[in-house]
């Protein structure tokens, strides 16, 4: 298999896609698109993406894109521990949080970039939207987590995203509760992700 | 069950909800949340609801958000047809076009809301960037679609969701190829989302 991931490593969404083919014990290759000069429109990816974006999963003929359709699809064809919780309802909890990490708190990512987390800390206070969205995501966490190790009983994928989410903040230096800081260390210092977090990344 | 949707019944993602529950044909009553006046911060429904969006599905003690963790929660836990595909890769591609749909496109949602839809038509013209993701959207459709009546073999929720976003344009008379056009109208006609285009609005 084959993801392709954008040059920086720093789209998180292609992130959990890693860790979701590194936890399943997976073999595949890294492709890095460079998009800023328009890799994902060039013939090879883009006549087999229907969207053109990233990530994108290649497995023999087929492709695809959308890093939550490449999870379950993972998780539907492949052997290797869940990626995401096998019980109805907390699988469902763990594909609300998927769904509205991405697609929620447009102020906290326009304003806490992945820059921030792969690269470096940013001195631009927190609008009030964003701090809106920050004050959002930490008592989404807080209620969700409580005092458990993982969201949702055993480690899932949901755990990468919300720790992606947390650290824009933690990593940055704003301020966020020490329980919710000692998870996303914990998270972060999985193998899996930490296989992420070190690639060699080239300059912004 | 209870779902709860947007006060003009304007969202495309409840209405997909609203269609699942439809097909699967369980009793559910619609609540309509009036969130321009905050309806969706109110208690009650706040308390319930971790993200404080629509569509919501309230299962006994259960409560969920975001329409696609719903509609594999519909399919996980439910009898009746089938939302999604059930073959791996078929399925693979309706989640993609699900969460593509969701988080891309944003000119053309922006520009051609689904006030058009619901409502009345525009006669603002699409912006370079709205016409770029019509012709994103047109290109993706036609290569998915094929001459086949449904996406994915037989209809899925997937059906419903390309149809609302072909409509934004093909309702507003815009130019859509013909092909896509049929399908849409035939789409249209489906009893479950007749029954949720033919609710009484409240003017806007
Ligand atoms: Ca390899
Ligand atoms: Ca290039
Ligand atoms: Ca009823
Ligand atoms: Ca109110």
């Amino acid at each position: 298999m084959k993801l392709y991931v954008d040059r920086e490593y720093a789209s998180p969404w292609a992130m959990a896609v890693f860790v979701g083919l590194r936890e399943k014990g997976l073999d595949f290759d890294v492709e890095a698109l460079d998009l800023a000069a328009g890799d994902q429109r060039e013939s090879g990816f883009a006549r087999r993406s229907l969207t053109q974006r990233v990530p994108s999963l290649v497995d023999g003929d087929f492709a695809l894109s959308e890093s939550t359709a490449i999870l379950e699809y993972l998780d539907d064809t492949q052997p290797g521990p869940a990626l995401l919780p096998t019980e109805p309802r907390q699988r469902a909890r763990a594909r609300q949080l998927q769904a509205w990490l991405r697609s929620d708190l447009a102020a906290l990512r326009a304003e806490r970039s992945t820059e921030v987390v792969f690269y470096r800390p940013t001195d631009k206070p927190l609008t009030a939207a964003g701090q809106a969205a920050a004050d959002k995501l930490i008592a989404a966490a807080t209620q969700l987590l409580g005092d458990r190790e993982h969201l949702f009983g055993d480690w899932s994928v949901a755990d990468v995203d919300l720790t992606i989410m947390l650290n824009r903040l933690i990593l940055n230096g704003d301020p966020v509760p020490e329980a919710l800081k000692q998870y996303a260390a914990r998270q972060w210092q999985r193998p899996s992700v930490q296989a992420w977090v070190k690639l060699e990344r080239p300059p912004l």
